[in-house]
């Protein structure tokens, strides 16, 4: 199919721009802006501000690289997180997963990525140098693995234990098995033999 | 689930700019905000100022009220078109779809909607006095109806048909019948009843 034809070289921008986003195609690009077209002024001025102004003033905490509106980010500077504990994931919302269950109390590190030959991605061009010093000049008790669950994760995971297994620090990583709500006969067998292998004392309540 | 906790009022701001449009969800408008923070500052300031400057200096057309740069559009204003037919409309979207098809070579008329009383919109909040000025005051021979096929669309129809009837000029409607593709089978018997009582002349070759 040809390209659109718009009657208008300002619609027709503005839905390239759209268009550009991952999994946003021409007609859904259109359908965003002309429902843009549809608020009043000062919601679709509200929108491009937004965007312009957090990639203009956007920042990286400078401890764990998260995305932060300070040097220093909220979760870094909380003084009621348990500190000694370091998180290490990819991505800024690898962060956002976790904070959303709730569970962890510490910090984070997050790398920018995995270790990735295919992609063109080595150590030196992820977070991976801060953290080890990070970890030589703090009083750090435990460093969780939380990347993903693929070869480049394993791999990224494997190549930080080397760097840090020189310190005094608990290395962990997340645990591997079913999914909570899961049936087991639509689990994979790699996911049901590793959870096999790694079964934990019953404790007589669903976890 | 709670709204997610970011770390960032900027990222936050942008996130919920973006889960305001329609079919973009929390987490769909994060992905798409941290793909924008990928790119370079550039890119992510031409897209919002896309958006800003397509709302603030958005135009419709005199003539037909489709989106414009200029007072009149530049179908309206194309000599090669023909102006004595002009194809009724419900939106810009639907303007663009009919161009696409390339077999359409007169004018338009974006009406702005359908009458619909549920959703409030009556005659008055369309562009039908509009047309009715546009038929009286020019030379058109036909005035095609090209709206959805739905009982807001037939009461649409219906009513700018009554308007109408009064002048010299040809009433036209899309034809209904089997989409180009369609398996018989699969066809609603609506669809199909229309296209046996609509049956056209067989010419030998495949339409």
């Amino acid at each position: 199919m040809a390209i659109e034809q718009y009657s208008s070289a300002l619609l027709e921008k503005a839905v390239n721009e759209f268009a550009k986003l991952p999994g946003i195609g021409r007609k859904t690009a259109l359908r965003l802006v002309l429902h843009l077209l549809r608020q009043p002024a000062s919601e679709a001025e509200a929108f491009g501000n937004a965007i312009i102004s957090l990639r203009a003033n956007v920042r990286y905490c400078k401890v764990c690289h998260n995305i932060s509106d300070t040097e220093v980010c909220e979760i870094c500077s909380n003084a009621s997180r348990d500190s000694s504990l370091v998180c290490v994931v990819e991505t800024v919302r690898d962060v956002i997963a976790i904070e959303n269950t709730g569970v962890y109390r510490g910090l984070y590190h997050v790398l920018g990525g995995v270790i990735s030959p295919m992609d063109g991605v080595g150590p030196a061009d992820l977070e991976i140098d801060s953290l080890v010093e990070r970890v030589q000049n703090n009083e750090i008790s435990e460093v969780i693995f939380a990347l993903s669950s693929t070869m480049e994760g394993d791999t990224t995971n494997f190549y930080i234990y080397r760097k840090l297994s020189q310190f005094d620090v608990k290395l962990s990583v997340l645990s591997r098995g079913l999914s909570v709500g899961d049936e087991l006969q639509y689990t994979d067998e790699a996911t049901l033999g590793r959870s096999l292998i790694n079964r934990t004392p019953f404790k007589g309540v669903r976890i």
